[in-house]
C-alpha cells in the first residue's frame, strides 16, 4: 500500500543508490568483495539511504556526494544481516539463499567486518567527526540490541518494555542514524538534527514492530518463512499475546518448547494460524501506532518542504506494508 | 630477552593502559561487557598501546587522554582475536581457554563487533577525522589480510611474496595504525607521520614472521600449542622451507594432509621437531631481519629523543622474543 510520492521516490532513487553501493563494494578488499556484493547489491528496500537523502534535502542539501554518505547506513545494515545470519543460521534472506549458505560462515563474518570498516571509513572521509560519532553510536547500540535479544532468547519472563528496549537498539538506532546523518551533513541546527533523529528512532521501532507482526503472515505474501521468531525463541508482541491467551496447561508446554526451540513445523504453522485468526498480528501492528505518532510529532517543527511530506508518507509506508 | 629501557616501559605502562582498557569496557553495552572484558583485560603484551604512547611522546605529547587513544588499537586487535577464534575454532588464547569456549560463538561475535564500534567511537571523540581514517583503514586492511589468508588455507601453491602480503594486512596495518595514531595525535608533520607509519608496518610484519616461527617452538616455552599453523593449513615460512626440503614422494603426502588438515598429533609433533632440528624456524626468524632493517631505517630522520631509542629497542624485542 505505497503512497504515491514516497513510492515514486523509492523507485526513482534506486539506480543512484545502487550505483553508490556498487562504488562501495569496489573499494572493499578483493577477498571479501564477492560475498559483500552478494549481500549488499541485491534486494532490500533501501529505506536507510532514502532517509539520509530525504533528511539532507529537507534542509536544501543537494550535494552529489550525498549518495556516498547515504550508502553507509545500508552497509552497516547489511553487515549486521551478514553477522545475524551467521548467528541465526537462517537459510534465506530477502527471498534468496542466505550468504553463509552460499559462501560459508567465515567469509560472511569477514565481509561483515569489512562493510563496517568501510562504512566508518566512508563517513570519516567527509571530514566531520560528528558524522563518525553518529555512525559508531548506531553500531554500538545495534550490537547492544542484538546481544540483549540473544540474552533473552527462549525466555518468556520479560515483557513489552524489554521488547521495546531490544528493538530500539537492534533497529531503531540505525534508522535514527540514517536520518541524523542527512541532517548533520546538510548543516541543520541542533534542534532540527535532534527532531529528525527522534523521528528516525521511532520510525525504526515501528518498522520492527510491523516486521515482527509480519513474521506470522503467510510466506506466500511476504516471501519469508512464517514463524521464524517462534522457532528462534524471540518473544515478540504477537507471541506474547498468544501466550497470555493460552490456558495454563497449554502454556507450560508452550514455554518448554519455546525455551528449547522445539516446535515442529506443524506446530509453527498451527500457532501462526491461531495468531492470525485471533488478530494478534493485527494487535501487534496497532502497537506500532504509538511510535508512528511520536515520529509524526517530531516532524511538526521541521521546515515545511516537500521532503517533510515524504517523511510523513514513510510513516504510512511502514504502517501499511505487507512484506 | 628484553632490552632494559623497553622492558621498564612495558612494565611501567601496564597499569595506566589497563585502566584505560577498563574504562573502555565500562562503556560497552551491558550484554557484551563480560565477554569483551574477558578477552580485553587479561594477558597480552599491550605492544599496540605502547607504540601509540611512545610515538606521541616522541613529538613531545604528554596529554593525559593519550591512554584513551592508545586503547583503540588494542581493542581492534582483541576484536580480531575474538572473531579469529570463532573462525579458527582455537581452544586456547593467551594461555587461557578461548573466549568462545567459555561464552559461546555468538557472544564473541557480538563482543568483537562492539569493540570495533567502540574503538571507532573512541577515536572519533577526539574530533580529528585523520585519526578515524587511520583506524578504519587499519580495520579494512586487517580484514583483507585475514580473508586472503583464509582463501589460501590448505594451499601450498603460493610463495613467500603472497605470505608477506597476507601478514602485511593481518598484522602490519594495525601496528602501523598504532604508531600513526600517536604521531597524528601529537601533531607531527606529514613526513614524520609517514616515517612512523612505515616503521610500524615493518615492525608488525617482523612480529608476525617471528610469531609464525615460534609456532613450531616447544609449547612448554611459548604457552601455545605447537604446530597450530600446520593443523590449520597456513603456509608460513618454516613450513615452506620444510616442504621444499621433502623428497617428492613425501611431499605429495604432505600436501594432501595439509590441504585437508589431516595431520595426526604425532605427525604434527614430528614435523615440528624436524623443523626445529633443521633450523627452519631459525631461518624464518632471519627473514624478519629484512623488515626490522626497514623499520630501523624509518627511525633515522625522526627526533633524537629517548622515545626513539625505545622504538629501536622494540625492534630487538620483536627479533629476540621467545614467547
Amino acid at each position: 500500500m505505497l503512497i504515491p510520492g514516497f513510492a515514486r521516490l523509492l523507485a526513482q532513487e534506486q539506480p543512484p543508490i545502487q550505483a553508490a553501493l556498487e562504488r562501495a563494494v569496489a573499494r572493499l578488499p578483493a577477498p571479501v568483495r564477492e560475498v559483500a556484493g552478494y549481500a549488499l547489491l541485491t534486494g532490500g528496500k533501501r529505506l536507510r539511504p532514502l532517509l539520509t537523502l530525504t533528511a539532507a534535502r529537507l534542509f536544501g542539501c543537494e550535494r552529489a556526494d550525498l549518495y556516498d554518505l547515504a550508502a553507509a547506513p545500508e552497509m552497516i545494515h547489511v553487515a549486521s544481516l551478514l553477522h545475524d545470519d551467521v548467528l541465526d543460521a537462517a537459510d534465506t534472506r530477502r527471498g534468496r539463499r542466505a550468504a553463509h549458505q552460499v559462501f560459508g560462515v567465515i567469509p560472511c563474518l569477514l565481509a561483515g567486518d569489512a562493510l563496517l570498516a568501510e562504512a566508518s571509513h566512508r563517513v570519516a572521509r567527509f571530514g566531520d567527526p560528528e558524522l563518525v560519532l553518529c555512525v559508531s553510536d548506531a553500531m554500538l547500540r545495534t550490537v547492544a540490541g542484538e546481544a540483549h535479544e540473544i540474552a533473552r532468547q527462549g525466555s518468556l519472563s520479560h515483557g513489552l518494555d524489554e521488547y521495546l528496549s531490544i528493538i530500539e537498539g537492534k533497529t531503531g538506532w540505525l534508522l535514527r542514524a540514517s536520518c541524523r546523518l542527512g541532517a548533520l551533513f546538510a548543516g541543520a541546527g541542533p534542534r532540527d538534527v535532534d527532531a529528525l533523529s527522534s523521528y528516525g528512532l521511532n520510525l525504526g521501532m515501528a518498522f520492527q514492530i510491523v516486521d515482527d507482526a509480519l513474521d506470522f503472515a503467510d510466506e506466500a505474501e511476504t516471501g519469508k518463512p512464517t514463524g521464524g521468531d517462534l522457532r528462534e525463541g524471540k518473544l515478540t508482541p504477537p507471541l506474547l499475546f498468544h501466550m497470555n491467551a493460552l490456558p495454563d496447561a497449554e502454556r507450560s508446554r508452550f514455554a518448554e518448547a519455546f525455551a528449547h526451540g522445539r516446535f515442529s513445523p506443524a506446530e509453527v504453522a498451527d500457532i501462526s494460524r491461531r495468531i492470525r485468526d485471533r488478530g494478534f498480528d493485527r494487535a501487534a501492528r496497532d502497537m506500532a501506532d504509538a511510535s508512528l505518532d511520536k515520529a509524526a510529532a517530531c516532524l511538526e517543527g521541521l521546515p515545511d518542504r516537500p521532503e517533510r511530506d515524504i517523511l510523513r508518507q514513510a510513516l504510512s509506508f511502514v504502517r501499511d506494508r505487507r512484506a
